[in-house]
């Protein structure tokens, strides 16, 4: 059975024409065969794209210079910061290529190619129960990442490889992503933010906007020179027509379009309340704190520009959730599959009813969420230097196991990122990091109460503000050097070590992991094998028309440029120069920087700024580049309407838009607002 | 068929025997007839009960002593604290009769009579349509208050008498409530902050908790003497037993148990959530603000302690709301009601169906909701600076029409209490107003939109932050006397002044007027209306368990002294000194007063402190006297179980638990802690 139900999933993911194309769907590309973008357009311009630590960019020189947004690249111009310099606020553009600036955090991965191993799961899982299913699923994904690196070893020794396991379809395929990875990563341009994000956390998901969310990062290779990619795409300066077909490639996030009812109303009434109250106490606090003393604004810059953005989504999708006519039709839909499931399970194919195990383990998941959300999960430690305190002791006590039996963000494969985040030189703020281990330590104690077992002692005699200044001020994990020695010197540095962040996360630690494996045993378990059985039945219900949840793996998706109507009133899918100057009031969030100001009166007013286009994308696309029917780039997504973040859970093409840079205003910005004729020849730009 | 109603409510509301009490319902005390606290016990408790701006309180000796909370004076001990006094954490004991220190704001209401004019009502709004009828209801309800001001007048010159239109049962039934009400409020008496609300926000809504939540005010009548109070009633500083029979006396603010599914849901999706993520925000901004600099903690204090005790309340309602059982527990009985009266409607007896009015009223409300929220509801302007030029400019309207032409809350009745607080010498904090201006102004932008015809023009030029600090340093309003003269100088004043606040009261009241109009127009006329029908088919269906939703009248309710059953363990009725020394760990919010400290060797620690009860409460009955069988004060009611908190939508008898200070924790800590010799002789203590 299982061999028909993958033959099945091949007929129906292969799009049998191009006309089979609707504007909803992120398809893994090794799934599309004999659409319209050619075998050779989809290996092209899969060389070309990376995925960055947190967002997607795309290779437009042969010296490896990567295009993105801005808000991509925030953390490397924070990192360049200081408390007497701010990057962020000012932008960047080196002078030369002796003055690209490192990420010292930031990673490239581009992919090589995938390996279906569903097959090698689903051996390892037969006639196991839910719970051995689980580790035994892991420990195969983990012994088979590990091969895959051992092969690349030997034909590419000098390359770095990343070979990750990957679930499609929650788990209906399983694939050995193998990837190439740049971890050296430098800073060419970003422009101020004050254009980069015009019109602030308002406008943010509110088109029509006027933003100019770009940057440009270049890979270098392992021996410090720029990286040789002569597979890159070329940029159409002349940006897109309204209508025209346009291709967004690029790493969505995560969407939810494929949970059951059970898990929808489980994030509108638990996860997203929670995790709403929680944002929006921080951002209270983030804002005062710089209200409060203006040299504070910087400190907390980034960390609320990504706060609020996060918190946007939260609002929005918790909205989607609230539209009773939509989550109607999803309980139909899923009654239609589950009766279909129950009368293949009458005919003897099948047994246990995988939606009420879900909804089952949704009861477990209502009494551990908020433990393990605090304690396993860290959010009442939310602090750099605990993260750094929490690898170590763990990695402490991992890293002496035998591969297969670590837990899974610390197997050989990740060790490398891990050193490299260690290492990284980022700056650490104090009254920050005390700010959030104050916030969160004194939620914990809230929402966990203070009579419980792990909060008691902690917080026995100290309040959380006293306890935080006290391991903020005492711990030396803000220096490189003493993370380095702990991570050198192993477990018997950890554990001998008396700086009280790692003496906090040692005593954590048994808490932590007990949650960890009560979650894994009672939610995750049976949610996976489950959703595995799910994802069975949809295939053989929905031939065609499947594709798999994203899961920040590269993707396609094929739309147009469009608008759409609100409230009755046409949205038109361009914005131009003009309008950002009629929108800037010259007070802060719709202030133009200097620079902008000045080249009012020499850029031209038509010039396109920002697009919306039907291109079904969430979160994690950012930086995709948006293609044209050659593959040439015609502008970077950054953003979507309000209506998109809805996608997080259905696809509505009436009112769902992405948007757009337009590189027309690339063009433009470059040449006549920052002059940057150097990058425009590398960028293969007209002559001006 | 009016009459033929009205008949079978008062049957159903005469509760026959006393074994119809049971532990569930907040009555009318002109509602209970022949049950076991007999008609002398309610004529007496009436008497001696009283109703504050925002709690209850108890008169306690012949000479006006008043026992409340100390949360519920805590406003009263802000008003009296300056930027280095803090009399709210300090407490408060006066060492004599002159050192009583006047609560300008505070009221005192108790309750004379009350007059049934549910006829007069229906006589106005007959074969009116909705909006026709909202307005005739308040027309003529202003004119029954009028009346029975004028009539008082007559008979008691010297007394300010009070009248009041009061709906029950959703619009069922209406009164007039004639009120005695006291101005002149003196504090007496106030423990420190860190025992009145010891565990402060974590231990809020927890029991079993350790909290002295006791504080005793004096009325003074007219002449500036202290308020002739012969009816009140003793202290049994025995406090009760555990089982023991208990009645609640006092005015509960609030209770949403008879509203229809459609209304439950728009709190559920709309309101709570917003709210919450509101109150989230602005405490996390007032923590910080007082994090960085210790000076302000003090400012924002009771801002801060007022906004947690309500965001725990809404989070724990939201919570309730989502008990997916309750629901549909009212869901079914919402069917069984409807589908009574439309047999009934069949029947010939009434036409459309209240619950669809009600229903689609709500669509309405989703759309009127944000915007009537920020503009007319204040919520884009929080400030107490902003609320007094409100409150000049609308009063500036509204005073020369005719009494029964001005919005309710301007008529004749309440100007000398809107005099009152103009004329209150409160101290006003800059920074705190600007940091509540600045938010709300910041919200309004973000949930409106920048681009709303309200917000554009007025933050065109600004930003939040700069317009608050403008609209805060340059307004008058801080000062009394600034205040007053455009208080009596009327509309001539109001429209001449150039204050930079009320020229912004005055920009926004036209919107802010529409919004109300089509508010009332478009939900509360037909959700009036729909309530009235529903109300009666419920007096129809439900006989003689009927009992009407809370709205800050006066109530009795009967319960027992019990724990209950938390995670399958036993929680007692009573905690001790003993566990109160026990929790101490000397760190904020478990750390006690110094006075405590000290006492500890003297106090007897098996003096029960806080008790729980089966008593059916809500936010309101803080303050409430706990009585025994003979009508003697045995507690006072200061907080609920996490459960109680369910009460706002049903009472679930098997743990809802009301909280109150016993008596003997009283006597023992005004005889030892405090040695408060005098206070305890006035309150007829035993001698030491």
């Amino acid at each position: 059975m299982k061999v028909w139900l993958a033959c099945l999933l091949f007929a129906g993911a292969a799009l049998g024409s191009a006309t089979a194309w609707s504007d909803e769907g992120m398809w893994p590309l090794q799934l599309l065969h004999g659409v319209e973008p050619s075998s050779e357009w989809l290996t092209r311009v899969r060389a070309a794209s990376a995925r960055l630590a947190n967002c997607s960019a795309t290779f437009v020189s042969a010296d490896g210079l990567l295009l993105t947004n801005q808000h991509c690249v925030r953390n490397c111009l924070a990192e360049r910061s200081s408390r007497r310099v701010n990057l962020v606020s000012a932008g960047y553009l080196a002078s030369a290529r002796d003055r690209e600036a490192s990420c010292s955090s930031q990673v490239a991965d581009v992919l090589l190619d995938t390996q279906e191993v569903t097959s090698a799961i689903e051996a390892a899982t037969r006639n196991l129960d839910a719970r051995a299913a689980n580790a035994a699923r892991k420990k195969t994904l983990t012994d088979l990442e590990h091969t895959c690196h051992e092969q690349s070893r030997t034909t590419d020794p000098d390359a770095q490889i990343r070979c990750e396991g990957v679930a499609l379809y929650s788990g209906g395929q399983y694939y050995i992503y193998r990837y190439r990875r740049y971890t050296d990563l430098r800073l060419v341009f970003a422009p101020e933010l004050a254009i980069a994000a015009f019109g602030g956390d308002p406008d943010n998901f509110q088109y029509p906007r006027w933003d100019l969310d770009v940057a440009l990062l270049r890979a270098y290779d392992e021996r410090g020179a720029p990286a040789h990619t002569p597979g890159f795409l070329r940029l159409n300066f002349n940006g897109p027509k309204a209508g025209e077909r346009v291709y967004v490639v690029g790493n969505p996030g995560a969407t939810f379009r494929n949970l059951t009812v059970a898990q929808l109303l489980e994030m509108r009434d638990v996860e997203l309340p929670h995790a709403i109250l929680r944002d929006s106490e921080l951002r209270g606090r983030l804002i005062e704190f710089g209200r409060i003393r203006p040299a504070n604004a910087q400190i907390a810059q980034t960390t609320l520009l990504s706060l609020e953005n996060t918190l946007k989504v939260r609002r929005y999708e918790l909205d989607a959730l609230h539209d009773t006519e939509r989550f109607d039709r999803l309980r139909r839909e899923e009654s239609d599959l589950r009766a279909r499931f129950a009368s293949l399970s009458r005919a003897g194919h099948v047994t246990a009813d995988p939606w009420e195990q879900i909804a089952r383990a949704q009861e477990s998941n209502r009494q551990l969420a908020l433990p393990h959300l605090y304690i396993e999960g860290g959010a009442g430690f939310e602090s750099l230097l605990f993260n750094y305190a929490r690898t170590l002791v763990r990695a402490a006590d991992e890293r002496p196991k035998p591969n297969d039996e670590r837990l899974r963000e610390y197997t050989d494969g990740a060790l490398l990122r891990i050193e490299q985040t260690l290492r990284a030189d980022v700056p650490v703020y104090a009254e920050l990091e005390e700010l959030t281990l104050s916030f969160s330590l004194a939620r914990m104690r809230e929402f966990l109460g203070p009579d419980n077992p792990l909060v008691q002692p902690l917080l026995a005699k100290d309040s959380p503000d006293s306890l935080a200044r006290k391991l903020i001020g005492d711990t030396n994990l803000d220096k490189v050097a003493f993370r380095m020695k702990l991570w050198n010197g192993g477990a018997a540095a950890v554990n001998a070590s008396h700086d009280p962040m790692i003496e906090l996360a040692r005593d954590v630690d048994p808490a932590a992991r007990a949650l960890r494996q009560r979650y894994e045993d009672e939610v995750e378990a049976p949610v996976q094998m489950a959703s595995e059985q799910i994802a069975r039945a949809r295939f053989a219900a929905s031939g065609t028309t499947v594709y798999p949840d994203a899961n920040f793996t590269l993707r396609l998706n094929a739309g147009s440029v469009q608008g759409w109507r609100e409230n009755d009133l046409p949205v038109i899918p361009f914005t131009r120069f003009r309008g950002l100057y009629a929108r800037a009031s010259g007070y802060d969030p719709f202030v133009l920087p200097t620079l902008w100001q000045h080249a009012r009166g020499f850029v031209n007013p038509d010039t396109p700024m920002d697009i919306s286009t039907s291109n079904d994308i969430v979160g994690g696309n950012s930086g995709s580049a948006l293609l044209d029917a050659q593959g040439d780039i015609v502008g970077v997504i950054f953003d979507g309407n309000s209506h998109s973040i809805a996608g997080a859970f259905w696809y509505n093409p009436t009112d769902n838009r992405a948007v757009a840079v337009d590189t027309a205003a690339l063009l433009e910005a470059l040449r006549v607002v920052y002059g940057a004729g150097t990058l425009l020849t590398e960028l293969g730009a007209p002559p001006g």
